[in-house]
C-alpha cells in the first residue's frame, strides 16, 4: 500500500501515536519549559514557575459543526482548534504553555490527513512555546479535535470578566465579522468577486485566526484592563457575559463597530447585514475589555491603541462604555437606541450537524 | 412541554450549562480548594500547593466506542468517564484536583439524560475531591464525554513506568479480566446465569469502575514503588509500555495472576478463555507496580499486600519478575514459557465505531 493511501484503519493506535509525536519533533520528547514529562507516560509532569496559578480551558472541535473537510485544510483545522484554546488564556492575561490534545477518528481518515492537522497544531503550538505534552486518540463517527489548554500567570496579571466599572470604556482588538463574512464567501466562493487581499483576509480570519496572545500581554501591561473576553460567541454575547457577571450594563455605538471594507462588500453581495455578523457572527477571536472611563481616559485610550497598533499591527477600537444598570443599549447613527439581544452563537438551538 | 421530555435541541446552550451547573451544586460555584476562579470565564484560574509539580492528562468516552446507552445508564456513563482520568493521576502517584469536561451532546437526546450523566461526574469527583472548574458543549453525532483531569504531586511522590528495574517484583492490584467478563455478561445478559454476587461485581468492573486513588496514594507512601501504570489497554499492553520505558524486560506466571471466581464463570459461558481477558481485556484499571527485588522484598511485599488489603479492601498479588533482557514472558503452570504479545485494545484496528 502506498504511504499517502493509508488510512486511520489500517494502522494501530500505538503507531499512530509514534507518527503524531514524530510530527511535533524534538520539542515533544524533550524536558524543558515546564515539562518534566511529556507525552508517554499516564499523565504529564509540568512545573508551573514559582508563585503563578495555573490556567485551564478545553474547547472541541467538531467536523460538521465548526469545520468541513470540503473546504478547510487540515492543516487550518489543526490550527485553528490550538488558536480557539489560547485565545482563552489570552483573555485572562495568561502566558499558555502546554496542551493535551484528543482525537477522534474515522477509521476511514488518511493517516497523512491526520498528520496535516497534527502539523497545524504544532505550528501554532511553536509560534506561541506551547508544548503538546498527552492527549488520546480513538475511533469515532465525525472527526473531533479536543484541546485542553494549560496556561500560568501571576495573581496581578489575571483579568477576571467580572471587574468591569460603571463609565468604563470598551473597547475591542482588530474587526468584527470577519469570521462570518468569511464563512459565507467560502460558501459561495464561485459567485462573490472580491477583492483578492480582501477574500484573503476574510478567509484567513475564519480558517486560521491568529489568537490575540501579543496584543493581551501587551494590554495586561498597561495596567488599565478591568475586563476581558475573547470573542468567540459574538460581541452580543460576550459583552452580556461581562455585564453580567460585572453587574453593570453597556451602551455600544454602532457607527464606532470596526468593519473591515471586505467584510462590509460580501455583505453586500451576500444580502447580509454587516452588523449582525459583527454582533451575532461568532469566532471572531478578538479581545473584548473595558478600561477605567475616569477624566482622561480618552487620551490614556488613544495611548494605548496606538501602542497597540505600532507593536503587533493590531487596532484597539473604543466602542462603548460601561453603565451603572442592567442590559445592553444599542446606539443608531440616528440616535435610536435598542435593546441589544444577547444572541451569540447557540451550538444546540442552531443544530444541523 | 413536560421538563423530563425536554430535548437538548429545545434548549439553548447557555440554559443547559446552567442547569449542569446546578447539578454540580455549590462546590462549583464557590472559590476553595485551590479554584480562584471556576466555571465562568474564558479559562478556570487554579492554584496548586507550593512545591508541587502538576499532573496533566485527558481521556475521551465514545458513544458505541466506550458506551452503550441500550446498556448503560446516563450516571455509570458520567462516573466512568471520571474515573478512567482519576485512575491516571492516580498511576503517577497524584492526587487529581481539578476537570474540564467537554460534551458533544445530539440534539434529540434528553436534557434528563444529559443532567444524569454530570451527575454520575459530580458523585466521583465529590468523593475524590475533584473539583469541575470547566468544560465546553456543543451538539455533536454522537455523544462524546471528554475530560481533562489536573492533579498535583511532591516531585518525591511521583511514579514514572520508566523507572521499573531488573529483579523488581511486578505487582497487581485487585483482580484481572473482569471488566470484559462485565461485557460479555451484559450482551449475553438473558443467556447467562452468574451467582448475583458475581453477577454484580462484573458489572461494576465495567459500568462503574473504582480508580485506585486510595491505592496508590498508600502504595507510594511505602516509598517502594518503583514503576507504576494504570491498567487501561489490558496487562500485556501495560506491561509491554513499562518495559519498553525501562529499557528492560518482565516474565508473569499465568498462574498467579489474580482472576476472579465470576470472571472464571463468566468466561465458560462464554466459550472464552479467562486468561485473555486478564491479559488483552483491557479497561480495568488496577494498578500495576514493580517494587525493587532485593533480598527480603517478598516477605516486603507481602506486608504491603497485608496493609493495603486492610486499609482499602483491596488485594495486590506477585506476579512475575522484571528480566534484564527485553520482551514479556508469559510462565504456564506446566512449564512451557512462551512470548506474551503486546496486543492489548486498540481503538482502530478493532474499530467498528
Amino acid at each position: 500500500m502506498r504511504e499517502k493511501d493509508l488510512l486511520v484503519k489500517d494502522i494501530g493506535e500505538f503507531s499512530l501515536i509514534e507518527r503524531l509525536v514524530e510530527v511535533l519533533g524534538p520539542a515533544a520528547r524533550g524536558a524543558g519549559q515546564g515539562v518534566i514529562r511529556g507525552i508517554g507516560d499516564d499523565a504529564a509532569v509540568l512545573q508551573n514557575n514559582p508563585g503563578t496559578r495555573i490556567l485551564a480551558s478545553s474547547d472541541m472541535l467538531l467536523e460538521g459543526r465548526h469545520f468541513d473537510l470540503s473546504y478547510c485544510k487540515p492543516r487550518q483545522i489543526g490550527w485553528k482548534a490550538l488558536a480557539v484554546n489560547l485565545s482563552d488564556i489570552a483573555a485572562m492575561g495568561g502566558r499558555p504553555r502546554w496542551a493535551l490534545v484528543n482525537l477522534g477518528l474515522r477509521p476511514e481518515l488518511k493517516v497523512s490527513l491526520v498528520e496535516e492537522i497534527y502539523a497545524g497544531i504544532a505550528e501554532l503550538a511553536e509560534e506561541y512555546g506551547v508544548i503538546i505534552v498527552g492527549g488520546d486518540t480513538c475511533s469515532s463517527r465525525q472527526l473531533i479535535i479536543d484541546i485542553c489548554i494549560l496556561g500560568e500567570a501571576y495573581r496581578s496579571e489575571i483579568v477576571y470578566r467580572s471587574e468591569a466599572r460603571e463609565h468604563d470604556m470598551i473597547l475591542v482588538t482588530g474587526s468584527l465579522g470577519k469570521s462570518a463574512a468569511g464563512l459565507a464567501y467560502l460558501r459561495g466562493k464561485n459567485q462573490v468577486q472580491l477583492d483578492p487581499d480582501a477574500g484573503e483576509e476574510l478567509l484567513g480570519a475564519h480558517l486560521q485566526p491568529v489568537p490575540r496572545v501579543h496584543e493581551a500581554s501587551l494590554l495586561i501591561r498597561s495596567g488599565m484592563v478591568n475586563a476581558m473576553n475573547d470573542i468567540s460567541d459574538g460581541l452580543a454575547s460576550e459583552l452580556h457575559e461581562i455585564v453580567q457577571a460585572s453587574g453593570c450594563g453597556a451602551r455600544i455605538w454602532v457607527e464606532r463597530l470596526p468593519l473591515s471594507p471586505g467584510t462590509v462588500q460580501m455583505a453586500n453581495y451576500a444580502g447580509a447585514d454587516p452588523l449582525d455578523w459583527a454582533l451575532y457572527g461568532g469566532e471572531d477571536y478578538e479581545l473584548l475589555l473595558t478600561i477605567p472611563g475616569s477624566k482622561g481616559a480618552p487620551l490614556k485610550a488613544r495611548r494605548l491603541s496606538n501602542s497597540l497598533k505600532k507593536a503587533t499591527g493590531t487596532s484597539l477600537s473604543f466602542i462603548g462604555r460601561i453603565l451603572p444598570f442592567p442590559g445592553v443599549e444599542l446606539v443608531y447613527p440616528d440616535g435610536r437606541i435598542e435593546p441589544l439581544a444577547q444572541g451569540g452563537y447557540n451550538h444546540f438551538k442552531n443544530s444541523a450537524t
